[in-house]
């Protein structure tokens, strides 16, 4: 959608509001459709080729409106994790349409996803061991627990773990920065041997210093064998699986227990919006499930729950640490009908050719060394030289305020990082990208040419 | 704003985000601004009166457009909180804006703001009893920690000590449903004599059920005596705390370590959005920093945070589970100026006179009672009789779809709540849910008088 028809489409959706607003006096008050009514008004899949904007809107009247805020918030949300499910190739255990005990919810963010996997890890352990061990207080199993996530996973594993109040031991990678099964393997037997219960294991899928990624299928049947909850962080990497060439780097996902993406890094989505499946729905809610009386209604037999009046086998409240939701799903939906699937995979490959333009720039100029392999938009680079260098090139570029780079630790050496992520971003911003860093890394380099000179 | 005008403002503020597009690439990337450059370039209160639509959009510009998506979210956020502290009269050991310990957050949710106390206070108390006892285990302490909340609070405290792994005790509430020093007090003693730790009270000042007080006066300086960190739960009431007439309630706030209300309950705001306040931001964040080197940056000694771009006294990445944030502190930027303190307060005093309105109708007519005290927009009423014809007429008025009522229990009774909490609700809507309500009630009595005849 190009500025233009944002004006206008965004000026028809204030009218359906003001509209709304106008003539909420003659809309009953409580939805008159039955649990599950939505499922069968859509698809079952995302479109392949994008649909007209009215098309979209007409179906927000036909399909939401009967459901009101609820139950359509969470059916709707329901049946957009199945299309992404479907999307990115999951196996049916992670969707909800086969009835199983598998299922998909929005979280705010990937640290929630993460937390929330782990929360249920925890209490899923705790009962397991209980059940051989009745005698065994909550209380010191959970003091001999133990987490495991890479030395390049993401901080709020790490907090996670913090909250949940369970150790957490970091697992060195392989030169391509990634864990393998041999040493998570050798760490859980160590820990094991000093009486501790490993019970959890972050996997990532696209790491955030350099889009590194774990051997799931090497690291699942272990996880699987030693009764470790296998949860995949693939916040921003795992958009790029709805494309069937990226897809392999998900294999091994049947092992895991849960698995989120952040459908708003990286699939035109605004933030926040963190997509998590998992394998056994009742895992996650027991953990959280009460029901304080303004939560029961006349359906609680037949699976409604009250005010929120939807099938408790689909709402959402027991699957996250908020009771009130926002409407999430809805922009899933527009996204994946506006673009359609091969409009959202041509998006994805656009910024990973992009990222390779502008490693193939990288590569050609001798000062400069690429860092790590580049897979998706992600381009680790330096330039060849201290660590001060490289660290006075971030600075100038900082402060010029064209491009703006995040930079990293890879083994220990500074690193620039180049990332694509703009909706409108051509392949003319990644040549001026460019330009301008070898510009200022020229000016950089005569400086301290012309200052080594003098010393000598 | 009338529809007329949400018309006119909504098609304005399209414009104002696609010219924004069409022209980010004359944009810095950076922002050229000085860490807390904000708080000066805005007043240090709310106005007392509406500003114009204009006035606010044009300080968008003015204000926010030099320091980006960061600095500008932290700040703002932070001066809100102040803004907000400071209309709620808070202790000024809660505000930012005397650089003490205290400071405010957006949280998402009241469920997230009691969760965060919890667990600051959890990490307080471990490192508080470890300075006594360095041999103790963090295990072990957390195992004997007990948590203590009204029998009338929200599910999301039980939540909340779920996922800290502590026990929780509910306090039984007196004939007003509040808790009283008293019982705590006792509570307090015999859980410390089976070598139990006390460490976390969550009061709440408008319980879900009836709106019931704690009386938080003289239950602060038992937690202050105990070492109990207090936490005040006032999600819906406490944004009523803006009026003198109901801030009496909020005495005793000066002994809480912290303390929450959702503005988008009763001051206007969109859904989702708790502000949450705490006396020493420490204990909130030494929980949770970590500091991955993707959040280092050249400001890091003088108090900078990397892509952040924000001072860490203001930063609020280590005040909640997810790291990444949304602007949330626009919403209540445009409700304060648009409305004016004097127009938010004129809002809440006219649903407390609906509320009391509703309340003088149930008790003109002798079928019905009253069953709590109407203190603000709430009115717990049931007809006199059994729970099953209360949830008969309860199933009628659900079924019908004119109104909807969420039920209680008060005291193992069944009740039903009517709730003013419309933006747009006026006299004319409280007569005819009343009218409403009393034609389905005689419906009902006149069917259960004729089947009784019948019987007999």
């Amino acid at each position: 959608m190009d500025a233009a028809e944002f004006r206008r489409r965004g000026k028809e959706m204030v009218d359906f509001v003001a509209d709304y607003q106008e003539n909420i006096e003659h809309r009953r008050v409580y939805p008159d459709v039955e649990p599950g009514y939505l499922r069968s008004m859509i698809p079952s899949e995302a479109p392949l080729e994008p649909e007209s904007y009215e098309d979209v809107l007409r179906d927000v009247d036909r399909v939401i409106m009967p459901g009101a805020a609820n139950p359509a918030c969470s059916e709707l949300e329901t049946v957009m994790l199945d299309w992404l499910g479907k999307m990115l190739q999951l196996p049916e255990d992670f969707l909800s349409e086969t009835q199983g005990q598998g299922g998909g919810v929005i979280q705010g963010t990937a640290s929630e996803a993460t937390l929330m996997a782990l929360l249920s890890a925890r209490l899923k352990t705790v009962k397991c061991v209980q059940e051989s061990d009745p005698q065994r207080s909550e209380a010191d199993i959970i003091s001999k627990l133990i987490a495991y996530t890479s030395e390049e996973a993401h901080s709020s594993v790490e907090k996670a773990s913090i909250i949940g109040g369970v150790v957490i031991r970091m697992v060195p990678t392989d030169e391509h920065f990634s864990v393998r099964a041999e040493t998570l393997e050798k760490m859980v037997a160590e820990d094991k041997a000093t009486g501790y219960i490993p019970f959890f294991f972050c996997a990532t899928l696209g790491t955030t210093p350099c889009c590194a990624f774990d051997k799931i299928d090497e690291l699942g049947p272990i996880c699987n064998a030693e009764n470790i909850w296998m949860h995949i962080d693939a916040a921003y990497a795992g958009c790029a699986f709805i494309c069937p060439e990226f897809r392999p780097l998900l294999n091994g996902v049947e092992f895991a227990d849960s698995f989120s993406i952040n459908p708003n890094k990286f699939l035109l989505v605004g933030f926040d919006c963190s997509a998590m499946w998992v394998k056994k729905s009742a895992d996650l809610t027991r953990a959280f499930q009460m029901d304080p009386e303004y939560l029961k209604h006349e359906h609680q037999g037949s699976g409604w729950c009250n005010h929120l009046h939807q099938p408790y086998s689909t709402h959402k409240i027991h699957w996250g640490i908020p009771m009130a939701r926002r409407f999430r799903s809805l922009k899933l939906w527009f996204v994946f009908r506006m673009y359609g699937l091969r409009g959202l995979q041509a998006f994805i490959r656009k910024h990973v050719e992009l990222a390779k333009t502008f490693e193939n720039l990288v590569r050609g100029d001798n000062n400069f060394e690429i860092c790590a392999e580049v897979v998706m938009g992600l381009v680790c680079f330096r330039l060849k030289g201290s660590d001060e260098l490289n660290k006075a090139l971030l600075k100038q570029i900082t402060r010029t305020g064209k491009i703006y780079l995040v930079p990293c630790k890879l083994r220990g050496r500074f690193v620039l990082r180049f990332v694509v992520c703009g909706r409108t971003t051509e392949l003319r911003h990644i040549q001026e990208a460019w330009k301008h860093i070898t510009e200022l890394s020229s000016e950089l380099l005569q400086n301290l040419f012309d200052h080594e000179g003098k010393e000598n």
